[in-house]
């Protein structure tokens, strides 16, 4: 049982169903002495929160976090930092009919498999409204990350000298793909359009087509990238533990994620081993590699390149085209057409949940890593 | 820092230097009463056994596994299970002179930048050979799945009712691609090449692919797929330990893997929702569903049907082409050939490795699950 | 770093400071299907809550539980139960003074130490108010031992036929201590008094001490006993998380605890191999043991006996007599008086959460058992 | 299920039934750069070895320990370091009559309850002997502890500055109670006698003690110290992984255990506010407590001060004197005798067991601190 905690040292716990009172986190293992408030989190909320584009969801939730613990004087004690969203936009009327359907795509058969019963209502837990809780923790994990840790106990040693910047894009939706691009281009262009796509050109195409399938009724894929610049050589652990395989369980874990890879990925079984090693040279004092298509990772430990990661994204499941399906309860077919609110693509707002997710991998091992 | 352990309930530990004196590992958790013997586990040994076929590496290591504990009168006494393969065939001078070279695509420098020593001769704890302590523990695992525990003790309930069967094989190497084929036929015909692909006609262009590619002193990459076939629904836990996120984990801490995926995987960043969703319909009283795009798995848990995974594994870093590289210690620019014994496609060997993983994965959380 | 998590898989996490906005504990890993209401838990709030009876601290909480997650229809769902338990009657002003003091006793100074920053008000997160989390928490795992989990989903068994009590008593205080008695007389007789002891005449004895030493300004230790009966044999894992050894750190943990002992405990240091060993014998075809001086436990497993342990109490370190102690800031000794609203024995209010503690442990092995 | 691994970071994993193939036990989390060598380990061996003096079991074992993994050119890799020590001297026929036999106070009956199986060989994995693996994985835990880690790698900081030290004695046998005695006495005396009693007086009536009760055929039980010098303050987690809460486990997971205490332990309960409670005062700028009645722990936390620590070890419950018990196959009474090379009083054996586990608890806590 259990499985809503991840991270060994920067332990994270959520809970909350999508149309219970409330959405929640708890952070243990933050280090004390972190500058933190809530506009620090309210503002990766609000990059995940529904309602703000006309290509989004249309459930209205102002998400305003709030901290119950582990923060005084407006900074951390070093121990449990809980946060709580209450869910306020709830309609549960639409779900009544769903009681008993097994939504295609959906957790419902799964969970009812499961645990003989389940909150049917916009999901329960199973909803992608969970991962606000993943995001308001990722807040945290980012801003340690970005080295704004400058305090120090006389036992600790917290400066943690690190720079860590992550930035996630969309690249693809339904086949457009966006031309490859420098970091630099990325992180200045991607928060700049309603898609999340740097290439602004693709961008633009990527909006028509979400919008076109949202008037059929149904819905898209596409793959989101996370980048993770300023990583220090050394992160990751052997073996089990390595950096990228910690990665995958964190990335594959976000709702309608089909697919995870690192570096040239998939591309990979594609290569020769003379095409695929990134050759090391000395520059000024430093060994470097002149490619990166190992993603930033070697044996699992990070090499100080940038660390690099796709994911697929799945269409939503949730569409108004009609589908076949079944009820449990009578055991019989049904036909089945979702009224509601649904994102067309859920990739947009995916990136901060990814971007989320990696932080608080790099955040747990870079204290791992200081072992 | 730790990393070389895997799994909640069924909880493995490996330990071992590709050089040193033994492989090893330790199986916490496996119930009682199951009868295991050396010759379950070595069936599998030999399956990845370096030295059997001529596509693969020329090491020569009987792999002959020894148990040492928590078997007692041919059954599982419930207590750990700990296994021995002595390193034998052992021949480190190839090593001496890339003692402080960074090879392309090891882990030399990623190790030496986190630990500041590293055990160079045949790559030390990163080496391969390290699942070879893997693949014994997954012979267990595999036992276990397939049903053979039987025995009850007063206060426990050992008979799974279960019969797991898990099937790997080669998809892809170099850019030839295997067709698509039933479950049944990809079980009968897997084993029967060296390349273990069952498509015999892809299987044969494969293997001239690579003995070309070995005679270039090149190396090629190539994909993995496993099914897991029988597993019941309602196996993965919510959240963050989604079965599909820790396959994800225990498949991507796999040395040469890039990529992971589950179902239609990233095929499902270009579909609609009406194309991925699979719908469900009542058969003979049981809900079914038509297709399986999704690979088993909703929500993280799963449906009952197949799970399907593939990997992308990179071509093997060691080729004795000549390479660009670097001297750590004299920090100088190096040309590099790497003689020395490698496979030229690691993807046959990985099969059994991967089917471990899964194995492991399964076993897990079926017993997370019975909580 | 972490550390407010107990369990591996009723896994339960708390968190708060005494004079945050409020104290809260999710519990993860609860099976699904269990009738649960906040007045289940209500009930076990109340009965350790302060400013009761006129032994114990005046501030007045009502220590009113919401649960926010977790339960739909009054059934538990699986997933995380986030409870939580507002802190209203804060009054920090008795502290202000006391922001850069060392309290003898308490932890102020090793908070200081760790992690350079502490909530002064109340004790923050060391404040024994921590604990209203713990028996939140311990209330579930009453009654899922209690047997009330009768629901059954596919493919888990959830009915476990256990009915586990927990008894919790005083058995001394300031070296008053009550008589043998026997379990039944105990379990009728402990809740009757505010000193929770069972044998009454000691009981009068206990509160006319507590009494006393309060108009002293002083404050007295003492022993809790927790007993738990129709715990079946086999509960406990072998060598490191024994049952002895999980009982005595959930017990050690609770603040106030400096020792833990099972069954004879200390007085074993003192006898023969020949009076210690609880000889067994048939019983109307059962197994049975004539006396339990292990109490309940052999190689850290269940018996099937009940299991006993005591936990030497310390006297409660807040007391408004004179002491010299430190001023953490400018580093000088000072003079200190605590005023403010403290229990002088914390022994009666402690009964429960010692409860609980051990509740927490049990449903654990109870559920690592069933693997 | 599980149970056989020990710490968070500093992971410690033992396999091996008494009279099995061998003892064993995998580190991992053991930093790089750590001088090791087969000695360092021996020298912890032979304290604990049988055999050794006319008071200990007649078992002979030479205990010798083979490292198989983890150390290179005689420096930690940071990789698992795993051990092995063979069985050797094992004769089992002894045990053939015990086969079903309950043995009094030993877990034959509760492990056959929760198993439906055991090795009867000796105790099996409840044997004393499992210690030899744990003393093996301290023995590694106490140099790092020392401060001999002095590389240094570019990522990491490994030169910890600390200077732990762990000493254990008996402080009373049968009754017989040592004197109270300074640290600095205690350790030039302990290891001086075959009772490890620092009061030599005490270990002479000891020793007799425990000559006369082999005699009879009976056993002896006793309480055991160990003191941990030079602990930083800052060490330990709030809440459930307080330091005291850990070294409870650690200690109690010890076979014949049945008491923990930290400071004045079960005395605490006697004492008033007043006499408890450790006064601070400032020394050549330094904050110093009077007293060490807390035994050098606040709120979990480690000040400073001396960690003191006692457990009550219980007689050892195989005894030659005739007992009363149970065939559990035939489910009949029987009278036992058992024969066999058994320790009279396990105390002396016990001391390097009970530093070896506080040593597991602070190097594990010592990095969980780094944090």
């Amino acid at each position: 049982m259990a499985g809503s905690s991840f991270g060994k040292i920067f332990r994270v716990t959520t809970w909350g169903e999508s149309h219970g009172e409330a959405m929640g986190v708890v952070v243990d293992g933050c280090p004390a002495m972190l500058e933190l408030s809530e506009a620090d989190i309210q503002y990766e909320l609000d990059r995940r929160r529904p309602g703000v584009s006309e290509i989004t969801t249309e459930r209205n939730e102002a998400d305003v976090v709030k901290i119950l613990s582990g923060v005084f004087e407006s900074r951390t004690l070093g121990t449990p930092i809980s946060m709580l969203i209450w869910n306020r936009d709830v309609d549960s009327s639409p779900y009544e009919p769903l009681k008993d359907i097994a939504r295609p795509g959906q957790a419902d058969f799964s969970y009812q498999q499961k645990y003989g019963i389940r909150d049917y209502r916009g999901g329960g837990r199973a909803s992608g409204r969970e991962t606000v809780a993943r995001v308001a923790a990722g807040a945290i994990a980012k801003k340690v990350l970005a080295g704004q840790d400058q305090g120090q106990s006389q036992n600790q040693n917290h400066n943690h000298n690190c720079a860590i910047r992550i930035a996630g894009h969309v690249v693809e939706i339904g086949g457009i793909r966006a031309r490859e691009m420098r970091v630099l281009e990325i992180m200045r262009n991607a928060e700049s359009n309603a898609v999340r796509c740097a290439d602004l050109k693709a961008a633009k195409q990527m909006e028509r087509l979400i919008k076109e399938i949202k008037e059929e009724g149904d819905s898209v894929g596409g793959i989101v990238e996370v980048i993770a610049l300023g990583v220090p050589a050394g992160l990751g652990e052997p073996v089990f533990d390595k950096l990228d395989a910690e990665l995958a369980k964190a990335l594959m874990s976000i709702g309608a994620v089909k697919g995870v890879e690192i570096g040239v990925g998939f591309e990979a079984a594609k290569l020769k081993g003379s095409e695929m090693n990134d050759e090391f040279y000395i520059d000024a004092g430093k060994i470097r590699m002149r490619t990166n298509n190992a993603g930033g990772l070697l044996g699992g430990i990070s090499t100080g390149a940038p660390i690099i990661c796709r994911i697929a994204v799945k269409p939503t499941p949730s569409i108004s085209k009609p589908q076949r399906s079944v009820d449990m309860q009578k055991m019989e077919d049904v036909a089945l057409e979702i009224k509601g609110r649904h994102d067309s693509c859920i990739c947009p707002r995916i990136v901060p949940v990814a971007e989320a997710m990696v932080a608080l991998v790099l955040v747990d091992h870079l204290y791992r890593c200081k072992v």
